[in-house]
């Protein structure tokens, strides 16, 4: 295979998040966002130049999210780890119980819980997204990742790939769930911007719709979110964001674009749909790129049903590529470990080579 | 011991919800809130005048609940168990996995979900509160025992007991939760009201806080909601809510008083308490009262620590007596199975004999 013309930047700290489980509609499942990730990916791009992440101060995080939802990711471990909750075995990790929803607040005051079981669920808002005793470093890490991988950017490099793990695009400005803690996506756009960049935008392949990434920016008019993915309208994660009509509100009326696919889209779909979002991109007039690169959209992924090949996703590179902007790619979603790196390379490949 | 000068109102339905666990924290737990519960009760009230609750419509349940959350209720069940989703042996329940937080939606508007796993966040606000093939049938026939009982009252009974099992006072006007589903007590004031008595109070003296019952009444003048409970502030469900500076809203403004009680505040305490609840009832000018009769605040309960006596229970119904006004008493928690009996029996005692 060529070389690929790509930095990549990842962190060994990525690897410490195991949650070992998701607890889904209240059984305890396997998960499929691993640590074995990182490394089919990193054995995927071993010709590509590779940098270890530079950490970074707090200063562009807290920018995107709530200092509290930082604070607390930092901390929840240690006070839940202190308070002894029972566990079933191999399984040790927060997972909040109760959750102040409309529905249960009901126009009510309500108070930050005392109790940290209780409080988890002011944060995060599903079951799927455990924490446990290297969460934190792995999230603070991929953070960092995106952070590096800016740097780059603004430094020159044409594209910088960020090998985040945990994921980042479902974490909002102040809530974490979907698998993911804190928006490394978000994180990379919000530097570009601050590295003087005066127009960013944020293209999402990753199969799901980044409800996180779109809620950071979603009355900003200098950050455009634009993203393909299967429709929560078709019973697909986040189910209560995502759809077509939703495009911003205040300043950033108009700065966010989706465009919900069918199950079963396929490449021609699909690809119109990354066309479409590369034409709004332009449009925008940005002057880089944040790309949320999930590859699980791809036929074998467990986790969606948009029937992508890895063919699907080099052209989805190149299309990306044709705006002639420099791209900041971030990892984002991708489960079906054997095809994994084959599908992070193809893309990137295509990123590299319009 | 000598015979319960009190009607007492039950419905076998109520024995049909089997939910088997709880999931807390991601753990399944046995569970607490079990049909046992209603046999244990019923032998302790063996000498009173028991009748069977009649059916009633849906006029008073949709007063008080929104009409989408009890044909969410009522239907639930059949689309969980059509879409055919992993279970726990012995556990195949309703478990919702992510909810439409503040944190989740971050102001944007959220659309009603399509699928059955997500759309259960919707309207359940936990983990713990499970459905399963009875539990329609056992939560509307405890709204039918509620009213059966406030019919009695109407019709010139001094005291009748309603037997509600599942409890209610957790469930809002839109949300279940806290092993509550409809909301019970909140169905007897409303039918107290409409059976012409023109201020109705409730007074809750379950362990914990009737966030439910306080969302049913927040804007209300009509209806006072008077708790005594563990302080949530010290960690207790309902965590969120039932702070002593929540004192209603609009024209409901002064009609909730909430007073937290420490752990381990034991009878004295528990009893000032109960007498202050009963100076506001008298003070409000109530006409009739509900009694959100659990009995989770004795000293065996696996719930509370709040460490009432038996004494302290019967007592508390002997304040409530003083009042001299008719009462509809519904029964919220309690879960000793041992001492539930005659714990709720000494309420009665004391509610039938001031």
């Amino acid at each position: 295979m060529s070389t690929l013309s790509c930095t990549a930047v990842w962190s060994p700290a990525c690897l410490e998040h195991v949650p070992g489980a998701e607890i889904w509609v209240g059984v305890s499942t396997p998960g499929t966002e691993v640590p074995e990730r990182v490394a089919v990916i990193r054995d995927a791009l071993a010709d590509a130049e590779t940098v270890e992440a530079v950490p970074h101060d707090d200063a562009v995080l807290h920018a995107v999210h709530d200092p509290g939802l930082v604070a607390h990711l930092r901390e929840v471990w240690s006070r839940w780890d202190e308070a002894g909750f029972p566990r079933d075995p191999g399984q040790d990790r927060v997972v909040p119980y109760v959750f102040p929803t409309p529905a249960m607040t009901a126009g009510m005051p309500a108070r930050t819980p005392v109790a940290v079981h209780a409080r988890a669920g002011l944060w995060c808002y599903d079951t799927m997204t455990l924490v446990g005793p290297g969460t934190w470093a792995a999230a603070r890490a991929a953070v960092d990742v995106a952070l590096t991988a800016a740097d780059l950017v603004a430094g020159g490099t044409r594209l910088a790939y960020g090998l985040c793990r945990p994921p980042g695009h479902h974490a909002t400005p102040a809530g974490y769930g979907g698998s993911c803690y804190l928006n490394n996506a978000a994180v990379a756009a919000e530097a570009l911007r601050r590295h003087g960049f005066a127009r960013v935008a944020v293209v999402d392949v990753d199969a799901h719709h980044g409800n996180g990434t779109q809620a950071v920016f979603w009355t900003r008019p200098d950050v455009l979110y634009a993203s393909a993915h299967v429709d929560p309208g078709a019973g697909w994660f986040p189910h209560y964001v995502g759809f077509a009509d939703e495009t911003g509100a205040d300043a950033g009326l108009g700065a966010t674009c989706n465009l919900p696919l069918p199950p079963g889209t396929g490449d021609e779909g699909w690809l119109a749909g990354v066309e479409r979002l590369c034409s709004e991109v332009a449009a925008f007039g940005a002057e880089a790129v944040v790309v949320s690169l999930g590859v699980d959209a791809a036929a074998d992924d467990p986790e969606s049903p948009l029937q992508v090949s890895a063919g699907g996703y080099h052209r989805t590179g190149r299309l990306i590529a044709g705006l002639g902007l420099p791209v900041v790619a971030v990892q984002e979603g991708g489960y079906h470990l054997p095809s994994l790196g084959e599908l992070v390379r193809a893309t990137l490949t295509g990123l590299a080579n319009p």
